[in-house]
């Protein structure tokens, strides 16, 4: 029996979801843009996963926008706002900090190729932004509300607040933060928010973009006239349908199953540091409830990941987006450590699934293997 | 009983896809790029597919990219690939037909935007494109295989070769050419070949770019590392098994169901015909088994369309991705026809599924549909 501690990477679908995909599959299978009957139908499910996405995040006057993924909501909110805001002669500037996703560090990256100045915000050895570095006119600032490898949670009604002093438009890339935390578009005050349905339980293939209204965008690219022209290409009713379904759940049981999980990720978190020369990285003050990213000292946290994976239980170092790369994790860097001690973090997730006795079974076999790890490389 | 015959707008999923596709998103849950055997078991599955997609194109010597859908993969191949070649010094000059997808034109117009000079060659009144028309250095030509309003196949090779002594990279977009007729990439002597899944019998949400290698291909954006860096966000592993396994059942069933659907296809044209002022659009001597384009002189197809869904029967007026938009078909009016005339364009693509039956209850009642139509336009 796996144990899956990773559920920051992706979340296993729910059955729920999957039943209702299984449906569109094979019987809603028409062109939302068609005018016939299939083509009507389809639209139909379109526009109701619509509803529940837009209720997950409380926006009441808005409206969503369904892309391939949260990379491509990230990217279409902020380069198609920023883009938007120059034209209308905005300063060709945006504000954002070290510690976003891969989606957002290439978002801005796009804009500092078309000649955007691209500011980043200072932050503190536990990833803490403070607003008040939020400072110079811009176009755009983008920030997330839960950061992907250290769990922390954002004060983004006051990020959002200082950065409309500097007239611009607020991106919130809130992919880790739904299905966590109770996310409402107004009290925070952003203009652009994008989550991803993958990491709620949903299927891989279907993100968003919430756009408060009067909130200009330039689609990436011209093309069909699909999602009111911002986003050209067929629309992926089935995952479509599954993000719905997966946003309603969370509505109704996300949130409530978050206490349960913070107090195990607490006791996993313990047996962690209990373990010498182990530390957290990351605001344990402000953070979601399923997540903790800890370092051993002398220990790489890819050969603890390898070793828990041969043990049966999934974690990681950091995001699957940057896996692959020799590089330690550019969060943990970002926060002042050395190269070498960022590759130490190791990121565990938990998620609705996680059992106590998973949590235990990890807390037994951990020691053990940060204790052979590091010998071996003291060998 | 529904009829539908508007498969170039999209086809049914096939039930062995639809449970491929159950299995990956019920058992196969995991992020593909994560290095613990939850991402491996995920990773297995793309690659697996990849090498069906693969195989469906010939492509022994090159690779395929997953993207969001044909027309990510048109955009992908076209703006990357141009970009590119511009980098590497060659003129910002594009070549192409003004019969094209919205995707492709819309990938011409990103690059317009950017300074290439876009070169539409003409096309005579049946949309058959001259390879002696272009002419001129270009970075690069796209040119679709089959055309999705009228069916007409191109003789790609001879595009390609012409395409080469301009010493352009060559993009096709074969969107609406696989699954209906056999393609080999090296035959063809193409660089870049977009298709997608939905149109044969597999997801909406999986495009695939084929790569000749040795291609050169700038990412539209940077981002996380997926696919080899040319596609960031996570891949979408179901619709990706899918089009795999739909690319699969292409190869063995695809084609041979054709020569059937032709017959079909030639029984509702000649029933068309019977129609007074009845005329086709399009290269009879070289289209796809699947597709004839009507119109009916007098009579605005979007009214048959119409009127064609309440007595059951799905057909279109042209390219779902235009549908709503109130210009008549751009294809129909790059033929030659005056916008009015091109108003009066009727679509029917034929599928896998279509029977004898669905052919002659068409037939029997399409000329009161038209005659109702005429008549209601006249009063």
């Amino acid at each position: 029996m796996r144990v899956y501690l990773d559920h920051n990477a992706t979340t296993p679908v729910d059955a729920r979801v999957a039943l209702a995909m299984r449906a569109a599959l094979e019987e809603t299978w028409g062109n939302p843009s068609s005018v016939h009957r299939e083509g009507r139908r389809a639209r139909d499910l379109v526009e109701r996963a619509r509803a529940e996405v837009s209720a997950l995040l409380g926006g009441q006057d808005g409206r969503v926008v369904f892309t391939s993924g949260g990379t491509e909501a990230d990217l279409l909110g902020i380069v198609g706002a920023a883009r938007a805001a120059r034209a209308r002669g905005r300063p060709a500037r945006v504000v954002t900090s070290p510690l976003e996703h891969p989606a957002v560090a290439g978002a801005t990256a796009t804009l500092a190729a078309e000649g955007f100045e691209v500011v980043t915000v200072p932050t503190d050895p536990v990833g803490r932004i403070d607003p008040a570095a939020l400072r110079g006119e811009a176009a755009l600032v983008s920030f997330a509300l839960a950061n992907h490898e250290l769990g922390n949670l954002y004060d983004v009604r006051a990020l959002a607040e200082a950065a409309r002093k500097l007239g611009a438009i607020v991106h919130c890339d809130a992919v880790q933060a739904a299905g966590k935390v109770a996310i409402d578009v107004e009290a925070l005050g952003v203009d652009l928010v994008a989550i991803s349905a993958h990491k709620l339980y949903g299927p891989k293939g279907a993100g968003a973009l919430w756009m408060r209204r009067g909130v200009e965008l330039d689609p990436l690219h011209p093309g069909g006239h699909q999602e009111k022209g911002l986003r050209p290409g067929t629309e992926d009713v089935a995952a479509i349908v599954g993000f719905g379904e997966a946003a309603r759940l969370a509505r109704g049981e996300g949130l409530e199953a978050a206490p349960g999980v913070a107090a195990l990720r607490d006791r996993l978190e313990a047996a962690c540091l209990a373990i010498e020369g182990a530390r957290v990285h990351g605001d344990r003050a402000a953070r979601v409830g399923n997540t903790t990213n800890v370092g051993f000292s002398g220990v790489r946290g890819e050969l603890v990941v390898i070793s828990l994976d041969l043990e049966g239980v999934a974690a990681s170092t950091g995001a699957a987006c940057t896996s692959g790369r020799v590089e330690p994790s550019p969060v943990i860097v970002a926060l002042g450590q050395a190269p070498a001690d960022a590759a130490e973090a190791v990121r565990f997730s938990l998620g609705r699934g996680t059992r106590s006795e998973d949590i235990e079974r990890v807390a037994a076999i951990l020691p053990a293997i940060v204790a052979r790890v590091r010998a071996a490389g003291e060998a």
